[in-house]
């Protein structure tokens, strides 16, 4: 954990319709009258309010609000992904659920905001908007630019998952993605694999990045092969081909560490359907700990993704900034490996 | 189709400021200011200016947008459910999924605000506080209130599916649920069946009551016994016991509507657990037509649920009434059954 001082991320003042009025060169009377749609206001004046809203981060929502009811009343849960993919992998689920249920007992309605990866346009204007209290952003791609309309507008938010941009000035809280890696590639060592190879998530986003390193950098240590690699997108049919792909390339492979149950899953359909058996012939290490992994067959060893601790802290630390407290920059949670029959 | 003189609903206008000011009695200038959280207003005024506020439904975030962003921004569905039943229902994940695709062309973020059936306050609050420009309601209970929010701050709003309530003045697109009941039942009859059973919704829905009555109507126009029903609530698990509980009172059941295909696919898990063929011993039809229903073992006999069509006739219909213009109260689509291997 890092230390306070240099690591915690200052409450943010919220810009005023007086902030408003000084950049705008104007009467507060004239800023309140553009923010009200007020006809009784030159075209001039009208434009320096707006661009002095646009450049402060304004809401004049969230202010005008602030008398008529003290409490948040939403927050955004934001996944840049399709709804497919959404709904097809229970991680998000779970974490959604874990959210709401860290929320039961305030009056905070969970909103959830899915996406395109890459194109996040309507999710930034959303947030721009001032409509939400504060955002929860999971599932951030390197070329969203979510972060800039956050750190923008000034909207209070966590992500859950490193930011990929790096240290953008919002809090985050993560897994330690780096030591899961090393955790599954370590296992299959220790068990006598030699020929390891990897199916990682997509590689613009901070997790997949970071498990891949992990994997790699236990197989350098062991002075092993650490380039048997494959690229998915975290659904199950990228899981399978790329276990195709992978299959075809190093027909000897004994080992695998998959980044996600759910390709895992679909890893080890493939795996069986080229009648190699799991896990004598190849033993498959997953991530996250999903029911999947229990339910399949044989079942998943895998590396836990604390989807509820996760969640939890999330909410904690954006019910501190909501509160106007300082939070920690970012949260580590540990993480282990379950050891089950694939591996 | 209903003639549109008598069923449309008239467009709404917003409550303005000047609304509020003339009710609480105060100037404009001062409801502005109270809007404003200026610190500048007395007690009394402030108390009338809220009370005002909240009586007549003003959203203030919606008349100051006004201005800046004159075109929507967001809608809400709103799915009075917990998460782990939304995800696990391949109806909604196709619904929101078809619900974003009719809005790609345009700027719209589509937000998903779930909750608990019979506590919908959160959701009633958010709804309430204006932050979203539109609401399509799925998944309505009977002990829902949101539909009086939704008449109260006149957001504009769209139910798919009949609200339980009846005409209460909000506009919806359904399946004819009835008429698929129905056809179901005559399909069965058809093929020789004559100990029908049914496996319901929750009655506290209108789909499900609907349903029902449409299978009823069907068995008590051929003669045959229309009381062999048990009740479920759409979720997997409530399938399979209420397929349990109505395989002990009616041994020798022969036919079998159930009012979804998730609870279908375990309705015949469990007749097969029990040692009945399907479709020769227990013939079985479902009602959704999702994925599931082509992929179960037989293939399922299923009620098609247009989800496309709902979507895109729900957005439609919503757009209307965001621009200001008028749409049918109701909405009625047609339905079929598909004949695959199960009845």
């Amino acid at each position: 954990m890092p230390a306070a001082g240099k690591d915690t991320v200052p409450a943010k003042r919220l810009p005023t319709l007086e902030d408003v009025a000084a950049r705008a060169g104007v009467s507060r009377a004239t800023a309140s009258r553009v923010v009200n749609a007020d006809p009784r206001v030159g075209n001039l004046a009208r434009t320096a309010v707006q661009e002095a809203i646009e450049q402060l981060g304004y809401r004049p929502n969230r202010n005008a609000r602030s008398l008529v009811r003290p409490e948040a009343d939403s927050i955004a849960v934001v996944v840049p992904e399709a709804e497919q993919t959404v709904f097809s992998d229970p991680f998000f689920a779970a974490l959604l659920a874990a959210i709401t249920q860290s929320l039961a007992d305030s009056p905070v309605q969970v909103l959830l905001a899915m996406g395109q990866p890459g194109n996040s346009q309507k999710i930034e204007r959303y947030l721009r908007g001032g409509y939400t209290d504060g955002a929860i952003v999971v599932s951030h791609h390197k070329d969203d630019h979510i972060w800039q309309v956050l750190h923008a507008t000034k909207l209070p938010a966590v992500y859950v998952g490193r930011p990929y941009a790096g240290d953008v000035g919002i809090p985050y809280v993560d897994v330690d993605n780096r030591a899961g890696g090393t955790l599954a590639a370590e296992h299959l060592i220790s068990t006598g694999r030699r020929r390891i190879g990897t199916i990682t998530g997509p590689l613009d986003m901070a997790a997949s990045e970071d498990r891949m390193l992990g994997w790699q950098q236990a197989l350098q240590q062991a002075g092993l092969a650490a380039d048997l690699m494959e690229h998915g997108d975290f659904t199950a049919s990228s899981g399978a081909l790329a276990m195709q792909r992978l299959l075809n390339r190093v027909p000897e492979l004994d080992g695998l560490f998959v980044a996600s149950d759910l390709m895992a899953v679909s890893a080890i359909h493939e795996l069986q359907a080229a009648g190699r058996r799991v896990p004598e012939e190849v033993a498959v290490v997953g991530f996250d700990n999903t029911q999947a992994a229990q339910l399949t067959r044989p079942p998943l060893t895998t590396v836990v993704n604390p989807v509820g601790a996760l969640a939890s802290t999330a909410v904690e630390m954006l019910l501190k900034l909501l509160g106007g407290s300082q939070v920690e920059e970012r949260v580590i949670l540990g993480t282990e490996l379950i050891q089950r029959a694939s591996a």
